[in-house]
């Protein structure tokens, strides 16, 4: 991308209206405008022009990126450490094992602690339904609490790095994919994308995957298809933002109970193993109670109804029903690669190895979509401050 | 805090003699002279003046601040951080856990081999009676000694980040608040503080805060009161401190063994709990010994005194004895809030929320304090370097 | 070091052919040339010259340097921090017990997920022989791949912080320091060096720094003895390496089994325990085949076999054999001394109090080393990159 790509960009992104992403947080892609979107986009694809282009996007001389991993992670880890950094924050971790969190300290209170200085607050919490997005709410309205009050000079931007509802970063960075893939947004319209459950030896993965892709990809205009064996229903409330959005933009959204059919002439195709959401709001309140005989029960009974289900795996013959032969197959990584991490999984080895390059450029687009919901949460007027960055040519590297 | 209340801050500090702060540590705020201490207090003003008008502190264009936390900590650590990162430092983190420290490591080794190229140390180490402070003096030794003897290219300043003595980043983070509360450090003469003992269902909590309170407060004329039940004494050695500040500034120091009484007119109540000084050098011994059994008799016996003073409580009532009804209540936080994190704590939930706003930004002073702190350790000429950077413009945020 | 002094450093630089460097990984010392080497040395000293002189080796904007450390270090980690912070980047952690590493991700996926900002990476893997450097070659292997396939932009260049075959921070750390102690690179030539095994209660020690100590000292015409109990034999690979390097630079290699006899008229005694190659290859097997009693068993034979040879300690009385009683005492730390950190051990307290600010300075140099590997592996020019950093005179503290 040479500098006349990416001014291009820009004054595409001046055109658009980005007002409401400013000092708001990040934490359903539904709750923001189809314009808004593409700015997100838009601020990836120019930050990346830029660093290729061996240009700076350090915009803060100094300033804090919390972390808040209440879940294991290294990519979505490494995605926030590279966007913070390059942006020129300084990462923080709140290790809530290692703080005093655990004693007893509310939200609110903590929120406001290691706010003082806080430009962003990235938050990883997938783990329980109706906890994550929840959580992070609270933390949002404690940082604006504590602004208000003029307890805290700003005003930290959240930004979800995945909760139980949506995992906005990912299928962003997915639909970026699918842009480059089918050469812009407004190329994606009449695509058909099928999200298919498929068969994983382990169980109760999270459901904000498939629930973040059926609830941005119905947005332009494509024809999303949600696969899954009976029970492996999603939330209602996400399927309900799906049907909205197909109608509204043109698209449509269908669910089905058939891998096979499904894949008939998708152009895309997302096959990820999932668990049912009646379960996971049950492991919820098991663990409300603390009913670990409950769980472990329930962990046996989600491990059989799965394994019932071990022929939904992306196969090569599976493939070739897709269109030409060759939709582009997506995952977010780490897959369960049949043969290869374990016996049966999610997607033949085969297959895998073959779009294996796709993939990682796929999640490639990651530290751009977060760096660019940083920026255009912090800055009014972001057209201006990267044209200025392309002018001023401060260089990342000397 | 506009330029010009910044430029009048600057040209007050540029008046302080401030020499001996310079290249030295920050361990105990009595070791300080009058004319330090308001000089931490107005370059934390100042440092937050940048801020507000969007400028940068970065003095540092490289360089570490090590931290090493031997007892957990959320928000001290964030304030380290954060000062760190204000002033451009890189925080690192001496694990001793991960580190080979445990396998037989002598601190004046370790102190040597992570301060190369370190200009900040900051340590808190708190849960030994007669140990953090030493270890902090001990590692000081190391790096001076390794300095002299052309190891380290330079001599890391440390902080204490909270010891078995004193905590004076608190201390000094509360007495900001005051003067903020009272319109100046002049004016905080003839006001009455209290620094109570309160009931706490836990065990053991550190002298430090107490004894940093009484430590600093005396110095400038406060009327001090240090109430407590019978038994929990503080280190008689800080006593003496608050006894000389007391007579060296036309203040007072009293001790006292009845809430109600000590609580009748005070402008100010600090009521916390804290461990008594005989029973936590006794496990100070006891740990020497590795008498687990015997610290395991000490828990009990502390627990069962405790309980005995759990009418110990800062309740409306209570506040009700203060002058007009309504003094300042402070706590360092976590506090342990009556039916909200315990069923008996150190205050009723009714008064902690009235003030809660307030002990935050009362925390809130913390990362500024911090940042002073290292800021005149590190620079010779602190007015000019300040109203060099406010002329210079150079923003936090572009 | 003044100005002058580092303009001839950099003018000695500039006549080095040291683009075999760029753009390369640091894995072992005898994959590189003697001018890659001693250009290592000398910027190494550039860059010490740079921060004596308040002057900023700031050259990343921003940029990510990854830390794998999978056995725990202090120094090592702080020196990687340090190099890292002087040079512009943040260190990022990754933490495979964190990660989902452990859940079967392979090492190329992982390598590319994390690398899509990250210019360097450094890795410390020494716990198996036979694993760690092939490790390392396959995360090598990995990031180039994901490069050439366009999926990172820059291609991380990997640093060994320590492997099962070499140590070139260390060795090279500890040839700086004899390049100061006889005052040049060609002042080594005919130096007696003894690297020599020492008795230490523990058992297992890393092969790596015996073996980086013979392939590197071999290099510059030194006479290297390698001293060790029978049994103690080093990997021969590294022995054929040592073989041929003095062979090249007229230097000798000689293994005896006598510690007394290789003291006598020694320059130089490196005197450290390490497991003997057999063993820990034996060690590996058994770990790969999980069979934990094997190990258990092969532990209390390695303390068997290191018991025999108690006397192999770096004594007053063997140190009076050295070149005019006062050869140089190297170690890299920490150092099991007797009477201090175990009854018996590698050193006499008094031998090794003598020289212990020293053995810091020695330790003191691996920043720089760390830093100019870096530096060399990312600027094909660096001579005109450090000569404009002289010149334009930012500084690292304002």
């Amino acid at each position: 991308m040479d500098r006349k790509h990416i001014e291009e960009k820009i004054e595409y992104l001046r055109r658009l209206s980005t007002g409401g992403l400013h000092m708001t947080d990040f934490l359903l892609t539904w709750e923001k405008t189809d314009e808004e979107i593409a700015a997100v986009f838009t601020v990836a694809e120019i930050l990346r022009g830029l660093r290729r282009n061996n240009l700076s996007a350090r915009f803060f001389d100094s300033g804090l990126a919390i972390s808040i991993f209440r879940d294991n992670s290294t990519r979505t880890r490494f995605s926030f450490a590279s966007a913070a950094n390059f942006l020129g924050l300084a990462v923080q971790d709140l290790d809530e094992g290692k703080s005093q969190i655990a004693h007893g300290e509310t939200v609110r209170e903590t929120a406001a602690m290691v706010s003082f200085m806080a430009d962003v607050i990235g938050i990883r919490d997938d783990m329980y339904i109706g906890r994550g997005n929840a959580y992070m709410r609270e933390v949002a309205a404690a940082v604006q609490q504590g602004h208000d009050a003029g307890i805290l000079e700003q005003r930290p931007t959240l930004v979800n790095l995945q909760c139980d509802i949506d995992h906005p970063t990912q299928s962003m960075s997915d639909m970026l994919h699918l842009i480059h893939r089918f050469g812009g947004i407004e190329n994606l319209r009449g695509k058909k994308i099928v999200m298919s459950w498929a068969y994983s030896p382990s169980y109760g993965k999270p459901l904000s995957v498939p629930q973040g892709i059926v609830g941005l990809m119905t947005r332009f205009g494509m024809d999303v298809v949600l696969a899954y064996p009976p029970g492996y229903e999603i939330m209602p409330d996400v399927e309900e933002v799906a049907v909205k959005n197909a109608q509204a933009s043109g698209g449509t959204f269908r669910k089905i109970n058939n891998m096979r059919e499904a894949f008939t002439d998708a152009d895309v195709v997302y096959p990820k193993s999932w668990a049912p959401f009646a379960a996971m709001e049950k492991r919820t309140s098991l663990y409300g109670e603390g009913d670990m005989e409950g769980i472990k029960a329930l962990e046996k009974e989600l491990l059989a109804q799965n394994a019932a289900f071990h022929d939904w795996e992306c196969t090569e013959d599976l493939m070739k029903k897709t269109r030409d032969d060759r939709a582009l197959y997506m995952h977010c990584l780490p897959a369960d690669i049949t043969g290869v991490s374990c016996r049966e999984g999610e997607v033949a080895a085969f297959v895998f190895d073959r779009y294996r390059d796709r993939l990682y450029a796929q999640a490639g687009h990651k530290p751009y979509i977060v760096a660019a919901m940083i920026f255009l949460a912090r800055f009014a007027d972001p057209a201006v401050k990267l044209i200025h960055r392309l002018h001023e040519g401060r260089m990342r590297i000397w």
